[in-house]
Formats: C-alpha cells, sequence, structure tokens
C-alpha cells in the first residue's frame, strides 16, 4: 500500500519533527510587537528554509509588515492542485504572570506541548509542512500539486495577505484550500469545521480634559473619560445578552433546524463547560444553547481597557483620557464594514457630553460558511479515520479565519478546516498547549488527505 | 519691629531655601509604590535633620510603613501652642510621557518649579519648616510653642497617622492646628479654605473564568469580566452628573444661601475655566454651578481601570478578570462607612451574573467644615497680608485632607487651612508645579502667623 511507507516515515521521524517545532515555537514571532520584528522574520525563514530544504520552490514575498511564505511542487500534472494556508505569527503572550513555564520555551508536561504558537497556528501549520516532507522523502514526488501560502499577519489582521491574494490569483489558483487552524471537536473526536465567525475588531479612545487631573479640585466640574467610556460600553449589550446596536441583528443568518439538531446532539455539557471554566453560570444570548452561541450567534468583548492609574495602591487622579479594545464576532451574512458603521453611530450616540472620542478600527472579516456534500471534504473525512482511527463530526467554530473568506472570494475555493487542537489549549491566552499526540495524527492525516484528493476529480 | 529682622531673613535666604527644597523634591518619596520605601525614609530623615539642626526636638516614629516626623519647641510657656501638619510622601508620577522635565528633578520655568511634590506638600510644608528656621536662626526663640507632625501615608490613606492621632492626644494637645496643602484662590487672590471634601476610594475587581479565553472559541457563552465591569461602573452616575446609589444623598449636607451667595460673588470664570482644561463642555450635577460643584457637591470619579490586552494593536482575548479603581468625594454630613456600605450594596445589585466581585476598600475620610469667625482665622488672615500684600477670601476646596477630621475630633481643635498653592499646580498630574514667589510669600506668612497667634488667647 502507498501510504504504508509514508506513514511509516511519520512514525519514525515522530522525535525530529518534535524538536524541530520547538525550534520554530522559541522564535518570538509576535506580529503586533514592532519590537519583534526581527524575530518575526527569523521564523518566516525558518518555515521557507524548511520547505526550500525538501524540494520545493520558495519565496519570501515581502510586504509592508511581515514576509509571506509562498511554495510549491508542482510536479503532478493532471492531478488537482492544494493550496495549503497557515500562519507562522502569534498573539502577545502577556499577562506572563499565569504561565506555568516561559511562553517561548515549548515544554512537554502530560503529553501536551505549552508554548505561545503551540497549536495557533505553529503547531497546526507544520503537520502539513511534515506530511509533505513525509511523501517526499519517501516517494520523492506528491499524488497532488501543492502550494503553500503561509503568513505573518494573521493575529494583526492579515492586511498584507488579503492584498496578495487577488493581486496573485493565477499563482495561487487551486482545486482545494486546506487549513488547520482549528480545534477538534473533544478529545478522541476529530471534526471538520463549515463555518467560521467574521470580526470586527475597534478601539475606542475617550478625550477629557487635556491633562490629567486631580480628582478632589477637579471631580464633579469636567466629564472623565473613564466614566464616559464606562457609559459607552455599557450600552453594548443587554441583561439579555442582546447587542443594543441599531440593525445590529439585521442580516444575522439564523441558525437552521438541522443545525440546532446536529448540535444538540453532539457529547457537550454545559456543566462540564462550566466547571472547565469556574464561572458561577453560563452566560449569553437568551434563548440559545451554549454551542450555538459559541458558534453561531454573534458576540461583543471587551477585549483590553485602559486609562488612570492602574499601579499598585490608590491615586486620586481624574485622568484625561481613557480606552478600550473590543471585538463583535460575526455570523453570516453581517458585513463588517457595515458593522463598523453601525457601531460608530452607536457611539456617537452614547458618549456622554463633555469629552471627544474617536473610534479606530483594527480589522474586519465576514463569517464563513461552506457546503459539506463536496468531494473535497468527502477526502478529508477519510484522511481523518485514517489518521485519527475515528470518523470526524461536523461542527462550527467562534474563531475568525479571514483568509477562508479571502480564499472563497478571489480563487473560488471553500476551504478544508481541519482542526488538530482540542478547544481548551488556551489559545491566545496563557498556557497555550497542542497534544503530540494529535501533531502525529495531524501529521499522518495530512499525509492521507493528499493521497485522498488525488482520488477525486479536480 | 520684631518682624521686620525675620523677614529680612528669609528674604536673605530665599536661594538656600530654594535650593533646599530642591534636595528634598529628588528623593523619591513614593508612599505608594513599595519599591520607595528606603526614599520615602530618606525623605522623612531629610525633614528631621533639618528641624533637628534648627534646634527642635524631633523624632522619627516608625510605623507598619512610613515613619511619622514629630518635632517640638515648647519653650514659649503661656503662649498658645501651634501644631503644623505636612506630609513628605508624593503620588506616583505616572504618567511619565507628557512630564516636560522629569518629575524628580526639580526645574524653574517662569518663576515655577516643576517636579512631583513641588506643590503637594512637600512646597507648601517647607515653608513652615523655613519659618521657623527664620524666627530661630534670628532671635533664638519663637513667638509660641510649636509641634510638627509630618507623615508619609498622606497618598496612601494615613493609617500609621489615624492610629498615632488619637494614642498621642496629650503629647498632640494644641491650641491651633496649621496645614499648608491646599490652594489659593487664584494667582494675586490668597485664601483660607473653610471647608474640605471627604473621600471614600474602592476598588472593584470582577473574576471570570479562571484564565483568559479565546474571544472567538468561548465569546458569547461565558460572562466577560470587563463587559461586567462597565456594567457596574456605567450605573454609578445618571446623564444628570447624580450618583445613583441608594441613600447617598441622604446625609448630604446642602450648601448654605449665604454660601453660593460667597461663590458667586468670586472672580471664577467658567469660560476660562474651560478653555483652560479644553473640554467640549463642562458637565456635571445638573443645578449646580463649576463652584459648588467642585467645593461642595459628592462627587464619583473612576480613577484607573485595568483588564485584558492594553498594548500596541488588537489582541481577541477574552479576559478572565478586569479592576477599577474609584472614589467618591463627600461633603459634609456623609460618613465614609455608610457611604462603603452603600457602594457594596449596590455592587452587588447590579454586577451582572456570570462573574464573582470583590469590593477593596482602599481609604475613607469625613468631610471638614471650619466656623470662619475665630480668633485663628482672624490671626491668618493678618498674617496672609503680611505674607502675600492681599487679603485672603475664604473658599472650600473639593480635595481631601483626612488629617483635618483627625485633628479636630482627637485633639478637639479647627485647622488653619492655609494653601499657598494654584489651582493650576496639577497636583497628582504631570508637571506638578509651585510658584516660586508663593512658596517665599508662603514662608513670610507662616513667620507672620506665628507672631499673630501669639497675640492671641490660646
Amino acid at each position: 500500500m502507498t501510504m504504508d511507507r509514508v506513514d511509516a516515515y511519520i512514525g519514525s521521524h515522530s522525535s525530529d519533527f518534535e524538536e524541530q517545532l520547538k525550534a520554530l515555537i522559541r522564535i518570538k514571532s509576535i506580529s503586533a510587537q514592532p519590537d519583534h520584528d526581527p524575530d518575526t522574520r527569523r521564523a518566516a525563514n525558518f518555515i521557507r528554509d524548511d520547505l526550500a530544504a525538501m524540494g520545493l520552490a520558495t519565496e519570501l514575498i515581502e510586504t509592508k509588515k511581515h514576509p509571506i511564505i509562498y511554495a510549491e511542487w508542482p510536479g503532478a500534472p493532471g492531478k488537482p492542485t492544494i493550496l495549503i494556508y497557515g500562519h507562522y505569527d502569534v498573539q502577545p503572550p502577556e499577562p506572563l504572570e499565569p504561565w506555568l513555564s516561559p511562553p517561548f520555551e515549548p515544554t512537554v508536561r502530560n503529553g501536551n506541548l505549552y508554548a505561545r504558537g503551540a497549536t495557533d497556528d505553529k503547531g497546526q501549520m507544520f503537520t502539513h509542512v511534515k506530511a509533505v516532507e513525509a511523501w517526499l522523502k519517501t516517494y520523492g514526488r506528491l499524488p497532488v500539486n501543492v502550494k503553500f501560502l503561509i503568513e505573518g499577519e494573521e493575529e494583526v489582521g492579515g492586511a498584507s495577505l488579503a492584498a496578495y491574494v487577488p493581486a496573485n490569483k493565477k499563482k495561487l489558483a487551486c482545486d482545494y484550500a486546506v487549513i488547520s487552524d482549528t480545534s477538534q471537536f473533544a478529545p478522541g473526536q476529530p471534526a471538520i469545521t463549515y463555518g467560521l465567525k467574521g470580526l470586527a475588531y475597534f478601539e475606542v479612545l475617550v478625550q477629557g480634559a487635556n491633562r490629567d487631573l486631580h480628582s478632589g479640585t477637579y471631580g464633579g466640574a469636567v466629564a472623565n473619560p473613564l466614566n464616559a467610556l464606562a457609559t459607552i460600553l455599557a450600552s453594548l449589550k443587554g441583561p439579555d445578552g442582546k447587542i443594543r446596536i441599531a440593525g445590529f441583528y439585521d442580516q444575522v443568518k439564523p441558525l437552521e433546524d438541522w443545525e440546532r439538531a446536529e448540535f444538540a446532539k453532539l457529547a457537550f455539557s454545559e456543566a462540564e463547560f462550566q466547571a472547565d471554566l469556574h464561572v458561577p453560570s453560563l452566560e449569553g444570548e437568551a434563548g440559545y444553547t451554549t454551542l450555538e452561541r459559541k458558534w453561531a450567534r454573534p458576540t461583543c468583548d471587551l477585549n483590553g481597557i485602559f486609562g488612570g492609574y492602574a499601579g499598585p495602591g490608590p491615586k486620586t487622579v481624574l485622568p484625561c483620557r481613557a480606552g478600550a479594545k473590543l471585538s463583535f464576532r460575526l455570523v453570516p451574512n453581517q458585513d463588517p464594514t457595515t458593522v463598523a458603521r453601525q457601531f460608530k453611530e452607536h457611539v456617537d450616540q452614547v458618549c456622554p457630553p463633555g469629552v471627544t472620542y474617536d473610534v479606530l478600527i483594527h480589522h474586519g472579516a465576514p463569517a464563513v460558511l461552506v457546503k459539506i456534500d463536496t468531494p473535497g471534504v468527502k477526502a478529508a473525512v477519510r484522511a481523518i479515520e485514517a489518521g485519527f482511527g475515528t470518523r470526524p463530526v461536523f461542527m462550527r467554530e467562534g474563531g475568525s479565519i479571514p483568509v477562508v473568506g479571502l480564499i472563497k472570494e478571489h480563487l473560488g475555493v471553500d476551504t478544508l478546516l481541519l482542526g488538530w487542537g482540542q478547544t481548551d489549549d488556551n489559545l491566545h491566552g496563557p498556557n497555550e498547549k497542542f497534544c503530540l499526540a494529535d501533531f502525529h495524527r495531524g501529521i499522518r492525516s495530512s499525509a492521507h488527505l493528499l493521497e485522498e484528493l488525488a482520488k477525486e476529480k479536480a
């Protein structure tokens, strides 16, 4: 059997693959922090060099921020072409204090690799790189044509890739796109994700007086930008969990009956979910289950806030400015540009007098929903069954992968979202992890996917 | 004339006094920041050594935090005893960026000394130290008995002094208390402050999940502590500027008709006040003028906030905790303990479900209102006229000096609040300043005050 030898290569190189992943993770490619720009570039070079060493034609594409890696193996004429996307940049590791091991020193505990980027997306992206290596080292060829497109700005809005894809449609033309940047449904239950939320990320800055003031001498006589900010932020959601921005729900595609029925069948325990998070109760939009809220209903979350004195002890300052970062997760068919307009209009209406404000738009992406009865999805089901020993379920995700919309719009193909992570991997938080067994199963699934897609009509 | 020689000493030592003040200011006695504990102690030693060198019996009283300086000159039997209070600790200098010169490197621009602590309270407190020096160096005696009580915890709640005063009533017994830690009404218009606001300072901490979460994967399914905090904070005040805590206004002593009439007569321009602050409008409690709001109505200001990611760029985190520092300025006859209870009850009522919260009480002090037709006030009027060449007006202040209440309660005397600062001195903010001419006029006024009080019946 063709795959036996590939599987054998993967099995005999598991330690090598782990060590290589650790080396990649140690590179602090924090795309949001300009101090780490040289590290971010080092991560790009690391992956480019690896792909070049196994025989792919590679390119490092310069952008205004972080380079894009493009690599291709076009040696299977007449066979389908697979575009594999990933990203090598990571979220900032802060806050540092809760990390049990340093965020950029990958550490194995209980079979999990703990580090920033372990699952999002270095570990998951790397499974495809290693699957391609296994094929090439075993047979000197791939069963399909492969193009890698790996960016370094996924965590900061992906502006460079958003410009690159429409300008390079021919180069990137493909029959299937594959991304591993999501999670399985649960340990032991792999999944194919057919829906993703979109994102609209904003920063609100409120300015009061031209300088910080003594809260005794000036308090009560001049608007406090922090109080004003709290008023703005508190107006965004009602006690029923509904977002109170005029028109916000107008474009929302409701959940289909079959989806609600399928979600309800999944082995998900709200009690366990609550216990894992140690929260006194689960809260969200009235009228929906936790899975429906997580996967298919729009949300509004504050992501950060600042203003005044946040050091130890009290300080009686009336600050001159305050700000908050916040994001909406969007569902099909919400348009991020419309949401941005609605949000700005809302802030304009609710901002108290006596201060001025500014709304910055950090980034936006529409939600994604793909068909599940396609040859590509069927091939993915078989590949995952081969790699994990279990048939995947179909799920949606609350996260956003803007590139999926980009690929659909400009390359005309749906993306196979094959998540190897777990929902408790703490991506974006402290102690991010990736199960090493899933890492290896992901490599195997990816290798089988190439073979399975070769059987399908392009 | 007795005072001519004292005035001459003050005049001929003005540069020495300025250099000594600068040396004191350079010591980073930030009482809120434990890192600076050694500096805070150095500031205490500096003042104690200066008082000892001029012949006072001095003591450095150890406390749980920062030492209290006590010094006395009891050599005028039969004459009144004056207790002079001050504090040598300062507010944290943050935010550092807006400072035009380093906060702890005193710098003279346009006749003002810029530095943290320049006016609050090192500069003002030091006027009395130098006035006593002028007397002692000139005549070898003071016209009254003097006791200095100088603490190092005024900016962090003054817990040690609050314990020390009631335990040392005999030692601290006095006929008059004097504090310079307020401001004049305006440049060229000195004032005696007959009312101060009280303070109730709290920190609200809100806890959501047991770890930071990805806002896509978990958003909408679990309460966000930052959103919950915004809801709590926004509930504190209505659009009419009224504080919406049940019972909060029950004990508030209304402004007297004569006060409203006197305030209205003062040369205060709301337009200039607004222009100086660069705010689009002046906001505050409906039905009151700016001076009434500043001086005689209770207020609620957020002083600081924290939670989530506040660094550059976006981060899609759903933070596990958030917090805010906030304070109420109280008026006669509000009780800080009652306000603390009302505030806690309010938070308990408005805190959304799905999170837990904690309320920390940083410190509290009642407001102060003193009689103005007393021998001490009359002596102060004459002394200020001598030092400033202008008769002082009577005003109230929005700031809080908890020790005034302490002195009234345990030592039974009202305090003469003789402010040498200006209202735009930016105390607690960046670019704090003290007018050097006022520094010298303050020293002169203080020297005359000792003489004037000697004429009054103890």
